[in-house]
């Protein structure tokens, strides 16, 4: 038998936590034979939540941390002080060696300062980005980053691309990924002084298939696999994604539901626009990557349910079948001994 | 009888000049008695279009620009030497007096450095600022900058504010307009460098109803009614909403025909579901002004219909019966001589 992938899930991270948590562990081992959970958090919590259901008690193993980090604590000090809260103990099994990822819908701060601080970057990477996948009309695109590295430098950048072409290419299958950078028009010399600095950057890089400026228009309709920005314009994009996203289904069901005649066609329309929009729906595709650490890191959304949270922890198995890390340590280091 | 309200209307500009163009003008003066639309374009082109419909003779008059700017040029380059271009004409208009606004479906680049060369700055503006309305589940906010001033500074955004305080108070009729800032939290100690900066300034900022920060995924819900920002970040909100709304509507389409069932379904719902869906136009909303400038520069977009065009152009009447310029200027000169 091949030697498990071995998951430490934060039971305590999120606004459905512990129950969704607990049930997406149970949800994940029965789906997949290959992993085991560590489920870390308040251990009598956790083992009230997991005797609800019936499992594999080999490849499910509670892992006791008696702090929780909230969301709203300055992420700083939150890592510092709480040592022996569900982010630090997961995130220190990561850096031992004691499993092979970490999956959280914690905190982002703290993830993000702990992914650096406890699990650390390879070497080579200066900044770790979070990499969400977003729903399109082809499928789905990387965007990288959303994560705390606002006033991004134009070398961080760079390495999201090569970074984000690995993901996709590796994880995700898709051949030769295409990478574009958003800006506010398609021309080379729109831009701010950010993109204007990093796009001659990316034309001359090795190794992506650099395809120039993308607006933020086009993102929807997937006309890139890679989308590069900085993480303020990440933010931005990821969120507005949701909301508009959000409002629109409201307003669809809303019409809908306005005369006799709206509501009888609703109950037919139903299950075939369900289906149709499951496609755009950000949960199918588990967590974000936090790329560029020394050992795997996956955030998941706040709102998580179990599914999503499952989804998380088996996209953890790719990564590693993939060697996605040491892919990017190549990438990095040839980058360096090529440049210096 | 009052005095009328004076349009310039570039007549070559935009994807579907000059046809909806000289249809909207028509409408426009159809529906409203008081204005005068001055139509900009190559003479004879105009004429011929002018000739399919019946209108007040007195109240649509062809002025004759030979020269026209296209979408792609080098703005700067295009402003300085077509000197008989539509953009050019209709804005010396505006700054002679002999037309109250100028409105254009043409280059965003060559509006705005028109506007600012041309038309001229408001003394004591330091940015003209793009502001489009967007439609949101309440109704409509202002959306402000999504112009070429990319990397503004903290004292431009305090500008942005304060201007588009005045413009959704006078001219949309909304009471003590909630103005917030895009972030990427919620929290003050959240953000990239310009916004931590604009924060404080715009808590001390007098005059306007400053309610903290606003994350993407709450502007489609309309929690605020003025919407700051620098331009990269309002042109991906104003192009993304635009994207995510035109895929996601394509899916619910696909989603009702993919069935018989459906089909027969989206024939009860279609009705209901176009009137929701209305308010989720941006069209209906006629187009962005240029604020801060001595006179009203609107920009409609590039695939405005006559529809677009002519409330476009019905917009520029209220913007100068509320005496919308005086108001800045009032409200920007104050604060020259408080700070001095």
């Amino acid at each position: 038998m091949a030697e498990l992938t071995k998951i430490a899930l934060d039971a305590m991270g999120g606004d459905n936590a512990p129950v969704e948590m607990v049930k997406g562990a149970v949800d994940a081992v029965s789906r997949e034979k290959s992993i085991k959970v560590y489920v870390v958090g308040q251990e009598e919590v956790v083992r009230k939540e997991l005797e609800k259901y019936t499992y594999d008690k080999d490849r499910i193993e509670i892992v006791g941390a008696t702090e929780v980090i909230e969301t709203a604590e300055p992420p700083v000090n939150a890592i510092r002080k709480k040592k022996d809260s569900s982010i630090v103990v997961g995130m220190k099994m990561v850096r031992s060696g004691e499993a092979d990822a970490f999956v959280s819908a914690g905190s982002s701060g703290a993830i993000l300062v702990g992914g650096q601080t406890i699990v650390g970057r390879i070497k080579g990477v200066e900044r770790p980005p979070l990499a969400p996948l977003i729903p399109t009309e082809k499928g789905v695109s990387l965007l990288i980053d959303c994560g705390a590295n606002v006033d991004a430098r134009p070398s961080h950048l760079v390495q999201f691309a090569k970074m984000g072409s690995i993901y996709m290419e590796h994880v995700m299958g898709v051949k030769n990924p295409k990478v574009a950078i958003v800006n506010i028009g398609a021309e080379e010399e729109k831009g701010n002084a950010l993109v204007k600095e990093t796009f001659p950057l990316l034309k001359e890089a090795k190794g992506i298939n650099f395809t120039g400026s993308i607006e933020a228009r086009e993102i929807p309709h997937g006309q890139a696999d890679v989308i590069v920005c900085e993480a303020f314009a990440g933010n931005i994009i990821l969120k507005l994604f949701e909301g508009v996203g959000a409002v629109l289904i409201s307003k669809v069901k809303e019409g809908m539901m306005s005369s006799l005649r709206s509501k009888i066609g609703a109950l037919l329309v139903k299950p075939a626009l369900k289906e149709t929009l499951k496609g755009f729906d950000t949960s199918e595709y588990g967590g974000a990557p936090l790329l560029g650490l020394k050992g795997l890191v996956v955030k998941t959304h706040g709102s998580s349910k179990a599914r999503e949270v499952s989804n998380s922890i088996l996209q953890c198995l790719t990564f590693r079948e993939q060697r996605i890390n040491e892919k990017i340590q190549e990438c990095i280091q040839a980058d360096d001994s090529s440049d210096e």
